[in-house]
């Protein structure tokens, strides 16, 4: 696990609360029905009725859910028209909404190895080769890192 | 975002409720309060006491988490006894508590991206090289992978 270093090596003389993202990010998506709105739009979904019945939640959470995201950035509304029928609107990712997807690989790649018997019913598979992918940690100059081999310390202020 | 191959396909003629890892994971300990307290067991915390300052909860709500925890396998309790007090109990992460670390960088690396002007207040840096460190999407044969290089498939027996 990450050691502490500089001024955060004295865990009692700095607090987290209310700066952590950790916190934030609970605080803005932490629900269950959200990452599951989230999955089927990284699954393809885009109509609101889709998003209720395949997360497996009523309309009216469906559609707290589906304005929270749209509020917070991470999808947007776009209305469209079948033939015959009335306009509609349909649920696109932005880029902040797509930039989550680690976390939701990352709750399943957990829950796949202790929660279920069989390991998870799906996986995600690398396109080109075949093979399983799986988060790893990574540094900026390419090596591989385990939890054991990380620092945890105060960003340092960007040049820009 | 990943594309659904096989008899997943058809995103209709089957359904992910009650099946999903990350609808599983969220069920387990899909609250923020838990999150944190994980949090400060990475960053060394043993200590009931310290679980619920450093976290920012009422001792009530750390005896809840922590208890959930413990019961779901994430931490175990260990009797110690300073001298001259009562004993009482450690918390420590068990290889299952450990093995959620990921979950836990991905909330923050996201967090630190859209949640927060300065990029986050800390960052996890590779002790050997100083670089900082992310989460990347890797296959069992060493490519790192987009996550548009990615298949969602049914998981295969395995030959166990």
């Amino acid at each position: 696990m990450p050691l502490l270093q500089g001024v955060l090596a004295d865990r009692d003389a700095w607090s987290a609360v209310g700066q952590c993202s950790i916190e934030k990010t609970m605080s803005a998506l932490g629900t269950k029905s959200a990452m599951l709105i989230m999955r089927e739009a990284y699954y393809g979904t885009t109509r609101f009725d889709d998003f209720a019945h395949r997360v497996g939640i009523t309309k009216a959470a469906a559609a707290a859910r589906l304005s929270e995201l749209v509020d917070l950035g991470l999808m947007t509304r776009q209305p469209y028209r079948e033939p015959g029928q009335r306009t509609r609107q349909r649920y696109r990712l932005t880029e902040m909404g797509a930039d989550l997807f680690p976390v939701l690989v990352a709750l399943m790649q957990w829950g796949d190895r202790w929660l279920d018997d069989r390991g998870g019913p799906v996986q995600y598979l690398h396109r080109d080769c075949g093979e399983p992918v799986t988060l790893a940690l990574r540094c900026a100059a390419g090596h591989e890192v385990s939890s054991e081999e990380l620092d945890l310390a105060r960003r340092r202020p960007s040049k820009a």
